[in-house]
């Protein structure tokens, strides 16, 4: 099952490819797609969608895994990552992928073992987790692959296929 | 010059369409894209990114005047809101066409001549600058067609023409 986490922002959005075959997972691909703070917010969408478009033709995922958000500094950064989740969403449904969406608690626990790991804590378990000499940098790739992971985690049944994105 | 304006909701998105000749308006179509409760996020703003392209490739608006939001119940309204926005800044962006935003003080100011206008004294307003017998309805698509209203207003020089979404 290759699964695409996915950690939105319009400025710069993380992405991670895992494939997980039941038991272990690979890192296929992670990055950042980084919009010019020049560009005009319908270009920064547009070539957000564009990308994701490419990245999703290119690695043909089965599923898509989102961190949901809970809690903003205010409405206009809200709003903001709104607008690029609305753009990933979107994408997905014109590949015609389910969404699952987890809590930063869940992604955490499903990755650390416990819901309040730090970051370091979880850097070395999806290092650990991949079996990679490093782990995936920068910071908004890997906690794209840290939600990927989390939907694989959910995924083999050690928690209920809770989290699609209704 | 032809004014596309839009009130975005995943639920309920209102649109407006205009056309200004610099000196009056007139109302070419507005109405309400309505998306399924039982449809999922991914799947209701890929309707509404395809009912909105359909609309613009029909109309060829020259500008998409949008509302913007700065008061939202908690955060979970203001993302919904925000990826409903999103889908129209990006199908805009796929169009080439430049957004404006307006504050809802601005719309009221531009439509009715202040503020703190009420709901009734806005349909009012609406109804003599579009010269129609009833003002425009449901409440979504009357609030699309005011601020596709605002944007003429500005445009016409009776105010600078700040507002570029960037």
């Amino acid at each position: 099952m290759i699964i695409f986490g996915v950690d939105p922002g319009t400025a710069r959005m993380g992405f991670g490819v895992i494939d997980f075959d039941g038991q272990d997972s690979r890192l296929i691909e992670h990055g950042v797609l980084e919009t010019g703070s020049t560009t005009s917010m319908p270009y920064r969408l547009r070539e957000l969608y564009e990308e994701l478009q490419e990245l999703l033709t290119l690695h043909k995922p089965d599923v898509v895994s989102i961190e949901a958000l809970f809690f903003a500094r205010n409405v206009t950064t809200a709003i903001s990552v709104g607008q690029a989740r609305g753009v990933v969403l979107l994408t997905a449904a014109m590949h015609d992928l389910a969404v699952h969406e987890y809590s930063p608690s869940e992604v955490k626990h499903a990755v650390a073992g416990y819901g309040k790991a730090d970051k370091n804590q979880m850097q070395e378990m999806v290092r650990m987790i991949l079996g990679l000499p490093y782990a995936p940098q920068p910071d908004d790739a890997a906690d794209a692959v840290a939600v990927a992971i989390c939907h694989a985690h959910h995924a083999s049944g050690y928690a209920s296929l809770a989290g699609e994105v209704r």
